[in-house]
């Protein structure tokens, strides 16, 4: 299913006097066009059906103390390639992804400093990859960028969903604007966070979901982000055009890079079909194959734990309200006055682990286990928790033996606090301590302002801590799920073991004010472009008052939509967040998440509106059993389904839990109704969802 | 020999209206008095024989977001305390130490803010120590220094020995001038350097090495440097007031502080005889006692090595000339054309280990040995090392075997390029690398600007980092000589494995256009106050275009003076510099250094005068066997010493090293004589040094 042919073009181009080189989709809808125009200055243009997409963009860059890179430039030569494959991922929304592209090589010599820099064009079907290489050459080796120069130019004013671009933080909010609004509208969607820096009032953040007037869906993204900052993106909104905008260092620089090197991929997606962009695997087929050997000890897991509690205030991280200041080694814990809402106690902790083995669930998370939370963020502290002292409540022997005679798996809590020196000081021993305990997966956390200070969360120096932590894991065998890290872009298809992530707003902040009603029909086109988010669905209780008199927030969504979000943000790692006593009150409810899939053989984009609605089918992986999810954006609308994807000839029965008639997100969110019904290939679906409401369906081979 | 009373002085003070509290030193001559003005300020006074050495000076902080610690406060209480006791040092000067202090202690409480300050005062015979004292408190637990304000006012405009106040180095000749000249001389005294920032035109390093009109001899410097910046002084140089200084962060931010903690000791030495300043223990005193529990393994070390070859350009550390920029694990060494100037391969340091063992060295360093060196400093690169690959044409294994069959250790060695989070990252695994390749002692060097970058040498963070280097090091029974780090101050006490440090202009600086002739007359009256120096003097051949044709400098001192340094530079780490080669041609003299204590059971110092002259005697440890050095400074001097110290009514064979009448340390300097004689405790020697010269004697009993 492999093959690769290289075609040297140059020669019969540059006979011709043919400037630009072409390289069009395997299916043919997406084509490319590199030239250089008479500056020297490479460009690029994207059409979709022959219709522009991309108009004429810059490409290239600015270096500090040396030369550009983005003028004076002649084309040394070009190769194209055709290459298709099916790979097999570790976890995923299906069990083999094809990878099939065309590919554009272009060899590019700046004629002034005889340095070369080649750009790499990958041409998919529902979408397209360029990266820069900068091969081995005697004129160019270290080299420091100061911005990145690609331009991403636009056919019009299209419609966004946006959030802010920020270095250290995509916890908002998702805005949809005109491109001309984004100014106009960029204050007030810069909610508070506990890290942030924004650096332009037209900055937006990447994945960028984008629809034309024409009913163009257009995807902005990276893929294998490595050794290098993040990209965001600056709109020129007199001209619709966005310009590359690296995230900078303390320093205010840019990547440092020695050559031979490469940059990430910078990806376009398009398609007059909005269930492509969710179907598209460009993401990580741009990203290198796995290099973990023995992959066996990756498995999705399905998990309760310690949090959501803590999350409303209904319990605390901290054990004690004795310390306003912690020394690690000095304060005494065994002294102190325990504060009566410490949540990670072993009474309470046996308590979950039997709620999940009750259930069937594969693991319990518990935060706030060690030492440290008193004063954990907001004082720039170094040596803030050491990631193996638990405190006086908590016995990591007794839980882990306790866990292992119920067959459920203890998640490990690593929050830094940003302190990123200290957790990298630690990584070794608290990896070791993990391994030791019974612990196959670690959440980390990175709240707050980066230690070293003045660092940035998307910089290339927290890059490869991230990328550090990640590969030591997998020597480790530990699965990692990291919070507030850089947003993925694919890296898990070279380190499965990078099981999740949060980078965007996810389930918690429903409890510090509510998300808005649609936002689960944006991050499926956005956040989860470069890989799966760990955002802790399946609240049933939306009044947090009733866990926390003191917090007025309220879920904005339905149970329906809460139990839909199993199947429609995919993630092998997947919480039930509420409350055992919640999901005691709902059991019946609570079914559909007990026995949906975790992971799949495949997966079907039914209908696709990006901030409209969403619905999938996916089948779990070594079954014939099927998963249906549908959320539901700002206004009712009705769902029409085929089934025409079940086994010819069979009948299943399928469970329905929908949004009741006269459920309401934020007045009735617990109003639903469940009905079983068989079902064939034959079978049409045909269900209402309220605003932030939904469905879920289970479909069980008679 | 220990005991410790506390007296409450605050009835009787406070009952008589008394403000000032007072303490003097075990033999009366140093007083300190402390004293609250009007504006509830601290400040402190220090006396000699009754005449004021420090006038009122003030004391405190400015934080940031909170209110100043500077002012405001009232009397709490306060104690005195006398304290004396010796204790035995791992290694040093003298096998025992006598710590001897009347201590004062004051607590202070800041009405306005009911925050609380203690300043700890330790007066000893030949200086004042003190301290700020923050106590777990409910008002003041995590808080950030805006500066510190504690202030050192000068009677007059005395005569200094300075170097540049920089962020990262103290690489610098010393300048001698009066405090008023400083600021003009300032420019000029700022020599080149890899890694520099200087912050003030009157803004000095300590130690500080002052003499007044009326010959009173003050030194200034700090002790105990744990978790927090480096020491500065800016010099008020109308009113002749030194302010501290202290170095921030990459973000301009001083250090970062949680109660209770204490800052280190800053010192204030103080005599009408400069060797008292060469003899004081203070530094040490004012240092907590060791806390490594077994310190079998700490042993002196008298080493060669690979290292001078380089440092004059007759070699390279780096193994090819291929390379423009290497990436580690990428970058294919083996099909690499050797350069031909490889110093670290394996005949070369074969050669080396057989000249260690002929001459009965102890170890042998190697620089170069590792890949990495074809681009390690100024690309601010992060991965620039790993520690532990070797370059193809040296065999660690090899190497460790033939060392070992020749009973000589070898020296190991880690240049981080300040590439910190890297080292930090290696630092297991080299450590461990070194124990299982039979290496026990490791110089470390901190060459460039510090990665993270914008961070400098002497913050709080890598002041942190030089002691996690260290601890580490001690877990892993290593000794640490770390070179372009912090100047010590006095912890090699508490971390005796910390047997070197280089933070001062070394030898190496001969070969880089050459040191001021009397600088070694100077250094330990300043830098080596807080510890010793790997000086690595032995210098023989003074005419560098000898080693290599290209580098005219000129090591600015004769033999004899060279030969001397083993005594007056004192440390337990003594490198005979200079290439077997050259000490093939001067094996007589040459021998000094073969027979020179490392070790000693007591130090005379017989005669001292900072710039101009030292001469010191050392009775090398459980021998009977005495070694005497002499340095000269700018202008020729005779030096007449009496052998009281010797054993009465013994002979002892003496043999002495001296400059030929015909030397010249710019002409001549390879011109010395060598002299038995016997001599007894009666016996008085009377030497001619030249300028830059000196003598060394070693007394042997008959």
């Amino acid at each position: 299913m492999k093959h690769k042919k290289y075609l040297l073009l140059y020669t019969l181009l540059t006979i011709f006097g043919v400037k630009a080189q072409q390289v069009s989709s395997p299916g043919g809808n997406i084509s490319l066009e590199f030239s250089i125009n008479s500056e020297g200055e490479p460009t690029y243009k994207v059409f979709y059906k022959n219709k522009t997409v991309i108009k004429s963009s810059k490409l290239g860059f600015t270096l500090k103390a040396s030369e550009n890179l983005n003028k004076g430039f002649e084309l040394l030569d070009s190769e194209t390639a055709t290459f298709n494959e099916t790979w097999k991922p570790v976890w995923g929304e299906e069990s083999e992804i094809r990878n099939h592209y065309n590919e554009l090589l272009v060899r590019l010599n700046q004629t002034t400093t005889q340095r070369v820099m080649n750009i790499r064009f990958r041409v998919f079907n529902e979408g397209v990859g360029f990266r820069y290489e900068f091969p081995e050459q005697p004129n160019l080796n270290h080299f420091v960028i100061e911005d990145e120069k690609t331009q991403f130019a636009m056919t019009g004013n299209h419609n966004a969903f946006w959030i802010p671009g920020d270095y250290d933080t995509q916890e908002y909010d998702y805005t949809e604007s005109r491109l001309s609004e984004i100014r106009g509208l960029m204050n007030k969607s810069i909610t508070e966070n506990l890290s942030q820096k924004s650096f332009s009032s037209t900055g937006v953040q990447t994945a960028l979901m984008m629809k034309t007037d024409e009913g163009l869906y257009i995807n902005i993204h990276e893929a294998a982000l490595i050794d290098f900052s993040v990209l965001h993106l600056e709109l020129d909104d007199e001209n619709f055009i966005f310009n590359a905008w690296l995230t900078p260092d303390s320093q205010g620089v840019k990547p440092y890079m020695i050559a031979p090197a490469n940059t990430p991929w910078r990806t376009i997606m398009v398609s007059d079909d909005a269930r492509d962009i969710l179907a598209s695997r460009i993401t990580y087929n741009l990203n290198e194959p796995c290099l973990i050997e023995d992959t066996s000890w990756i498995k999705p897991v399905k998990y309760v734990g310690v949090w959501w509690e803590m999350i409303t205030g209904k319990s605390s991280w901290a054990y004690t309200n004795d310390f306003k200041a912690v020394k690690l080694g000095v304060t005494n814990y065994n002294k102190a006055t325990p504060n009566g809402t410490h949540g990670a106690n072993n009474k309470h902790v046996k308590e979950l682990i039997d709620f999940a083995a009750l259930h069937g669930f594969d693991g319990v998370l518990v935060e706030g286990w060690n030492v440290g939370w008193e004063d954990w963020y907001g004082h720039s502290k170094d040596y803030v928790f050491d990631f193996v002292t638990p405190y006086p409540d908590f016995d990591v022997d007794e839980i882990q033996e306790y866990a292992k005679s119920k067959g459920v798996e203890m998640i490990m809590h690593h929050e830094t606090s940003s302190s990123v020196r200290n957790y990298e000081r630690h990584l070794d021993e608290a990896y070791k301590f993990m391994k030791d305990h019974g612990y196959n997966a670690v959440k980390s956390g990175y709240v707050g302002d980066i230690l070293p200070r003045g660092e940035n969360h998307y910089s290339q120096w927290m890059i490869n801590h991230y990328q550090y932590a990640l590969e030591k894991a997998a020597n480790y065998k530990i699965m990692v799920n990291a919070h507030e890290a850089v947003r993925p872009t694919g890296i898990a298809r070279t380190y499965p073991n990078l099981i999740g992530n949060e980078a965007a707003r996810g389930t918690e902040y429903q409890a510090f004010g509510g998300s808005k009603p649609n936002h689960v029909t944006v991050l499926p086109f956005t956040r989860l472009i470069g890989g799966p988010m760990d955002y802790t669905p399946g609240i049933f209780e939306m009044d947090i008052s009733k866990l926390n008199s003191d917090n007025k927030s309220h879920v904005n969504s339905t149970i329906a939509n809460q139990l839909a979000l199993y199947v429609t943000m995919y993630s092998p790692l997947q919480m039930a967040a509420d409350l055992p006593e919640n999901y005691n009150r709902f059991l019946d409810a609570f079914q559909f998440i007990k026995d949906v899939g975790l992971d799949w053989d495949r997966s079907l984009y039914l209908e696709a509106e990006p901030g409209s609605y969403i619905t999938i089918a996916r089948k779990a992986k070594g079954t014939n059993n099927w998963f249906i999810g549908n959320v539901n954006g700002k206004q009712n609308r009705e769902s029409n389904i085929s089934l025409d994807f079940l086994d010819k000839g069979k009948t299943y029965v399928a469970t329905v839990y929908a949004d009741a008639k006269d459920a309401n997100y934020k007045t009735n969110p617990q109003a639903y109704t469940i009905k079983k019904m068989k079902v064939t290939s034959k079978s049409n679906i045909s269900l209402k969802s309220v605003e932030a409401g939904g469905y879920a369906i289970s479909i069980v081979e008679e």
